[in-house]
């Protein structure tokens, strides 16, 4: 059932998505579906689930590591996994409908979780520019890919990827803290 | 016609609008809609046509001020504009409907005009580092601006947007160019 309610996210958008839908490509009955799940927001998160869900932080030691490494992870989801295709979709649903807003940010802070572990060892290290926080690091960080990747549609290049985490580490981390080091 | 699909498209996404709907809210026969506008895209990039249209880009002399005063103008219309609550959708369609990638290509150029205009200045003043360029530009302060308007949903205030200038100079702009100077 919510391998058949991502199908039809990842077709058609949220649009796309309805209990009668599901229901009719499963074979279950709709009211065994309202068991499960009381709403269909209730269910496009659990369908959703794998997007806020990234691969774990590896801990390279320094923030540059962590941020480059955070970056790339990032940088390959977006050109490659099925979530970057539905993620509009559900940006989009969360302008006009409160319940999935509900949704879009519990996935947002999902994928912005590996921002705030890594940003949190950078201020434990004495990395971090005064005044610079975790949602400094992901707008800096995220801000460009997410451009990027749904808004210029111009490819997501290792090149242009190193250059948002030199970028980014000029501005939100300490002066000297270099990158990759 | 153009304000009916505006209206359509506001307050449910592109999915609410059709050329069916469209005659019958405007009460005009869809042979004479289709002989205006030989597509729905068509007809969704004339009433979008607002979106591409920002306010003229001051001439402030220095890149730092024309940045600041782009900056600005795309933060207020990210913050009460219409096209702001419009935009996701079609960024939405874009992923899955070629047509729609086409309108989606186009609103996105005009939106970004601004910044190519002040690239150009700057680039003819010096103002601008080595192997930047007017898309490095607009990903340095569209990509947080769009970030935090659309996925974080946090408020773009004013605080906000002088850091992202601020950033953006000290990464895109030659060494020693200064902010709003």
């Amino acid at each position: 059932m919510l391998a058949q309610t991502y199908e039809l996210l990842s077709a058609g958008g949220i649009g796309g998505v309805s209990i009668d839908e599901v229901a009719r490509r499963s074979g279950v009955s709709k009211t065994t579906i309202y068991r499960h799940w009381p709403s269909r927001a209730a269910l496009l998160l659990e369908a959703c689930s794998t997007i806020g869900s990234p691969p774990p932080v590896p801990d390279t030691g320094t923030f540059g590591g962590d941020l480059a490494a955070v970056a790339d992870g990032l940088a390959e989801g977006l050109r490659s996994a099925r979530w970057a295709t539905v993620l509009p979709s559900i940006v989009d649903a969360a302008e006009r409908d409160p319940d999935l807003a509900g949704l879009h940010a519990e996935l947002h802070a999902g994928l912005m979780a590996p921002f705030v572990v890594i940003s949190d060892r950078a201020r434990a290290r004495g990395e971090l520019a005064a005044g610079r926080g975790s949602a400094d690091v992901a707008a800096a960080v995220a801000g460009p890919l997410f451009y990027r990747r749904w808004f210029s549609r111009e490819s997501l290049d290792a090149a242009f990827v190193s250059h948002v985490v030199e970028d980014a580490l000029r501005t939100v981390a300490r002066r000297g803290v270099e990158p990759r080091t």
